[in-house]
């Protein structure tokens, strides 16, 4: 038996994996800091939040997490159907998103699928693209 | 079925807004043909309508598709804001599609924002996901 104690490699899909718990961590955070650490930081990044348009740069995209970040007191988000993909340095993950938010005067439930699309750089995966959109309350992910 | 294809002279974001204009023209011809060309048929492949759960693998994508095209009469899909991103053997377009469709008793309008990742396999950009969800009808891209 061997009790090798070399450090576990992580598979890219683990590691990917990872950067999209990340993502939701810093989403929950309400940090900005958090959030900025998660992205990568150029003109081309984009973002579709439930029912909008697409927001283009991370400029534009970071100053909508935090108006959102301003707009909130607290938010937590379930994960299930998480389902990814690495094709070389570009990996992406399906999944359903359970997020309740509570703002200063209400506590709202929401049910979204998002695909979000994250490029390895210097051995980092960050997030080029969060494309998420809203499903019915009643929806239930049937991929696991 | 040929599916052979010219040598490439176009740049990858060149070939990727071709693909991408397939894709919707194979959902404008209604034909089945023309939507099995333009996706990769492998496992991993999905697909989120607007306001529904993930698709997951080729046999599920094609099958909602089918039935999609089973109950359309007609459709036309007019584009803007398309915004076009290769990393390496992957791209990805972000764009408003403009939907009309025509079903046996009604004619609806859609805007929808979509995220369409492309693999590309044997120098052909082929579909790997499809994400669309809806935006207010009232809704125009600011992105050009």
């Amino acid at each position: 038996m061997s009790t090798q104690t070399a450090p576990q490699k992580h598979t890219p899909e683990e590691a990917l994996r990872s950067a999209n718990q990340r993502f939701y961590a810093a989403f929950e955070s309400l940090d900005m800091n958090q959030m900025d650490a998660v992205w990568a930081h150029d003109d081309a990044v984009q973002c579709v939040h439930p029912g909008w348009n697409m927001l283009l740069g991370w400029e534009e995209v970071r100053e909508r997490w935090a108006r959102i970040f301003a707009n909130t007191k607290r938010v937590r988000v379930v994960l299930s159907g998480v389902w990814i993909r690495v094709e070389g340095d570009v990996g992406w993950v399906g999944c359903t998103a359970h997020v309740t938010t509570a703002s200063a005067d209400s506590i709202d439930d929401a049910i979204v699928q998002a695909t979000n699309i994250f490029i390895l750089r210097g051995g980092r995966w960050l997030l080029a693209t969060h494309h998420a959109s809203p499903l019915p309350v009643s929806s239930r992910s049937t991929v696991q």
